[in-house]
């Protein structure tokens, strides 16, 4: 049986880039995990030099994945990588995924997974053919309350679900900062980077994914109200979806990048016949229950009464009063993928708590979520299909 | 110059009733207002005992709304009602109201104004043309905070209006109480007492007035999704509307009396260029100020900071650190509405501050929006337009 | 029985005055008290004054308490007031209330009650004496989650109790206010019309109450460290107190009026064996109540739930979400005595609830905590006896 | 220039402890540190298994840290450990640090620093001595709105400071746990173990710690009253303090570890002449800013504006609105730490950011304030001095 750190590679992720020093972080976190190799940016010499201020091996520090690519899957399965981490933009997810599933590298992968509905379904079918496996990054669902709201429903402690509303506001793009420098800002409202939504890409699909994670409901159909609020920009940086979801639960979904002083104010409120869920990722260790008949509880993470579920324990580190935040829930999202990957690699079943890290089916659901909002957008009806 | 306390009489409120007596406790407050005379209920008996536990004057406890009418009108100048305040159920605010104004007497009137819209414009043409005056208690606009929103928007502190979600959960009909002896959820939930609509007339109105109350930016076009979510009843429990507003503003409103372990919970957040507020009923003494790159502020009632507009403080009775509630608020437009009042009956023109009360417009309004939001959820086209 | 509001006169509070309008809010809000006579100003021009704008009887708008008193009792019984409200700055209430017993009036009266310990236990013979009750307002134990706290603290929901901590800081004295026109602070910060202690008097009083009432133990031992921040001043403006209380309760008082920013930040949390309660006056209709191995859980006031003791829900005016707040809580110690002296002139039992407002008692051991904090404070030991 | 990750030795930590698991995820995650070598239980079995779990090579897991210091100083330069990590229970600190700085390596410790004030100071006079360096993990100073708030204090934003009050409730002492299994408990409730404090030493510590960092001003007296709550239990669970300190600042700690219900709820205010600061670690990402006469601020970790300090958005890792918590807090003072060290390594002088972490004077004052608090606690006198 194998037991020693599992070996990940980076396509992007430079030090000119956001999300890669991330994803480094969270991998890091629990000494699971060993960074060995990179291609961590297009331009060959920021690569090179992110490779040496990240201590990485300059023997693996390669100019591009194609390079990553056919180096690693030559060296001994002893120091083989076990998996690579893609962090590029949208635009850039789909063939180097493709080609790492190609050269038999298990993949992790962010959110949105591709640039169309149509990769993803190829992606799924790839994965499908190799049996590797695929991780999407989406953090959110790595935070332990949400779990245990997850839990809270799937017992029917919420009785039968009536409404979601989830929000996600941020102003990072009330002015047209793409113009004014921000490399960030500026893929994520090109449409020849992002896709074919703003927003709705990049926070919309996270708070559609939140909703159906928490609920275990699908959208059927939506309802969609995008707006491109900056004079000058080619994406909607704002929208109002209304919801229905399976079994006659109905929501709304508010998303907007320019709600000016904003800063990432995920939160989602579930309500069934007997009582509601509230989580807000500004305060992601509270779990605010609230009954019909009875005073409201906070559920706290890390605490050790017997309300939580093992989803929720297991994705803490510390005790109840030590907040863990952001980069722990990413970090979860990669224990959880490494103990799977670990358990897959020694043919053992993983645990269900192992298996909890979102998949390739998630992120398709992400891209017809993007498609779906679209077309309602532009649609004079009211109800347009969730379709994929 | 007249310089006394004003008389009010009271139509409906009486023991069995729950509203009347928030009226009573709101204009009894200041000590501007004398309850003076009352037909409290449809019942006599009721309407008796009522007088004598409030200790009305006998002579003045009437047994229905005619005969207190017919019997004040004849009552010297001296001694007359000032205005008279109607607190019955939706389905009789109009004939009382009318009958009111021709009898000669100022009214105070619960929301919705009126059954329908058409009433509602009759009632309009009726003090057109009666010169008497009319106060619709939507209550939440009396809370000095959302006052100062208003003022902050008005002066173009937060730039040009982008966003509106207002939202406004109660859980109080989670159940099909209606059918277990809750007089309130009895008359709320039967459309030959409330009207074409539930939740969004009992509710909605209320969120739909706070929108526009705040941004001085009127609805124009609506996409209503209404249900039912509890099984028997007749009128919406639960809905989701966007909004089209003036100016390019986008919005969103959310009402529901089946969330669950919800109070009270109204909730209204505007973004513009510059920054956002947000004010919640709950904790209604802060206005929350959000600016675009710096720190958000915190705006308290009562404060004697040079941030506060003439509206906010002068409807504040404590400093800063006395939480005022709920029925300040509606002892605000009480207050205002009498000194209104006042000033008219001595030929004076009011202040800008003591005109700040809901008024026919407003009700007019408020039925069109129930008119809009049904015919919007029955519709299948997206938009709705808002019609009066 | 008699059946009528009853008649309140009024010793202080004309117009330059800032605590005599919130009684007069207090004692109006319910209907169930009548404000008919008034000694408002010791300047007779401001007496007669407010008395008109506050539409008084002229012939009971008197000069002075003692021409009050004189006209008063001799009005026949059916107008004759029925107690007198003494909302004179702490040096000149216990001539008033002297007087007032001596004329036959039962008498509510600011805190702290007199300007000495003394003048306190005077005041409680004559009480005796005379057979006459006396309301004390303090206010703050007039909220109904207080009053919940002290239910089931009562009720040993917390066990045995371990620890009491109640702060109280304020920031409007932090510069030498009273030397810039500042009335409230001129006469609060003399030791002439103020008394022995400053802040300590002032607030520290209200937190000490606040702890014993919720309790139901009492502070047997203090160890005091005043300041005097602000330069200039003669009184402490700030404090930090330990305290030892019966059955081995331990605790710590800090109360402040130079907390720069702080508006009125009364909070108190009492710990048990089982589990500790937190209520705080800036959201008072909240109490948190904290367990051992169990969810925190959020008592709202106004809620149907269970849980409620009565003694915080006939504290109520209003349904869950709709928040009472300081003038309320004021009103429930009129509301209380009212019905209290009602029942006492009807010669009745009046109910516990009814008989839930602070008395002589009270005003003797705030008495009593001034003198023992003072002079602990100027003792090098580590505790003085609280003494009566 | 040596340019590599710092290699880490731990003496503690085996999969038996509590914080040598918080001290490697700590010290894993910015990917500056790599886990080297360790001696990770004083049970040589467990040593070696632990060393297997955590990836450790197994010629550099030893039985225990005599033996690995005598192995690791033979080892070349080139593989050598650059410090060592000494995470053991309070009595164990002293003898292991002074063998690694015999042994010529740097040391990080957890705090209380030694057992004794003697020890901590012959410790100083060794590294004085030896010219390496101790870093010591009070970890609530590696918050960066911590180092905001220490950062406006001394700019002078809040003026002359005149009050500081620091508290820290945790519950999880409640029961005679230390009898029940719970290892934690067992050896922080016994002196032989702990030293002459319990909570005074364990959570006090942080407390006075925080309140010093923050303020840059020293306690120079202080009253203490400590309670043994839980019947049976040999050391303080429960304390209130009163303070002197610098300039006549004013202060109150209060701490406990029997407050039934609460986590870990260290929170600390600071008033001056112009405003006040308020840190809570609960919600570690806000510091709320409160003014004399302007509204309330709270400022943000990670943003973005121009109010926050070097040292505050230094020890960021994500922008704002994506939570950080006590495991970065904690990663900050290793990340500081292995940036200073890589300078001294590298003969250069480290900036004034990477300076910033608690050293040995950080430790004498943490002993010397379990010596003056326990000697306040036994004396009679109001006031003991702060020696060390």
């Amino acid at each position: 049986m194998i037991h020693r750190k599992l070996r990940m590679g980076m396509i992007g992720g430079g030090h000119d880039a956001f999300i890669g020093a991330i994803h480094r972080i969270a991998a890091n976190m629990d000494g699971l995990i060993e960074f060995t190799a990179g291609a961590l940016s297009i331009n060959p010499e920021i690569a090179k030099a992110s490779g040496v201020s990240l201590f990485l091996d300059p023997e693996r520090t390669y100019s591009n994945y194609q390079e990553m690519l056919e180096k690693e899957r030559s060296i001994s399965v002893e120091k083989r990588l076990d998996f690579i981490s893609i962090v590029t933009p949208n635009f850039a997810h789909f063939a180097p995924a493709m080609a790492c599933l190609d050269a038999g590298f298990n993949i992790v992968i962010e959110k949105p997974i591709t640039f169309s509905l149509q990769e993803a379904l190829q992606l799924k079918a790839k994965l499908d053919e190799t049996g590797l496996s695929l991780c999407l990054t989406h953090t959110y669902s790595g935070y332990p309350m949400v779990k245990q709201a997850r839990a809270m429903i799937a017992k029917g402690q919420l009785g039968k679900l009536r409404k979601v509303w989830v929000e996600y506001p941020q102003g990072w793009l009330s002015k047209l900062s793409e113009r004014e420098g921000n490399a960030q800002a500026a893929w994520r409202t090109d449409p020849t980077k992002s896709g074919k939504a703003g927003s709705m890409g990049d926070i919309g699909t996270h708070a559609a994914h939140l909703a159906e994670y928490i609920t275990q409901h699908k959208i059927t159909h939506l309802c969609a109200d995008l707006s491109i609020m900056v004079e000058g920009r080619m994406l909607d940086d704002d929208g109002n979806v209304l919801l229905k979801m399976e079994h006659g639960v109905k929501g709304a979904l508010l998303a907007s990048q320019v709600a000016a002083g904003e800063e990432n104010s995920l939160k989602i409120r579930v309500y069934g016949e007997l009582g509601g869920i509230e989580w807000s990722q500004l305060e992601p260790n509270s779990l605010i229950v609230k009954w019909l008949d009875n005073p409201t509880q906070i559920l706290r993470a890390g605490s050790n009464y017997s309300h939580l579920s093992s989803f929720a324990t297991m994705n803490c580190r510390t005790p109840g009063g030590h907040p863990e935040g952001y980069l722990e829930a990413f970090a979860n999202i990669y224990r959880n993928y490494a103990k799977y990957l670990l358990a897959k690699i020694n043919h053992q079943e993983p645990t269900l708590e192992n298996q909890d890290f979102p998949s390739i089916e998630d992120g398709i659901r992400g891209m017809a979520f993007i498609d779906s909002v679209v077309e309602s957008n532009l649609s004079k009806d009211k109800w347009t299909p969730f379709k994929i």
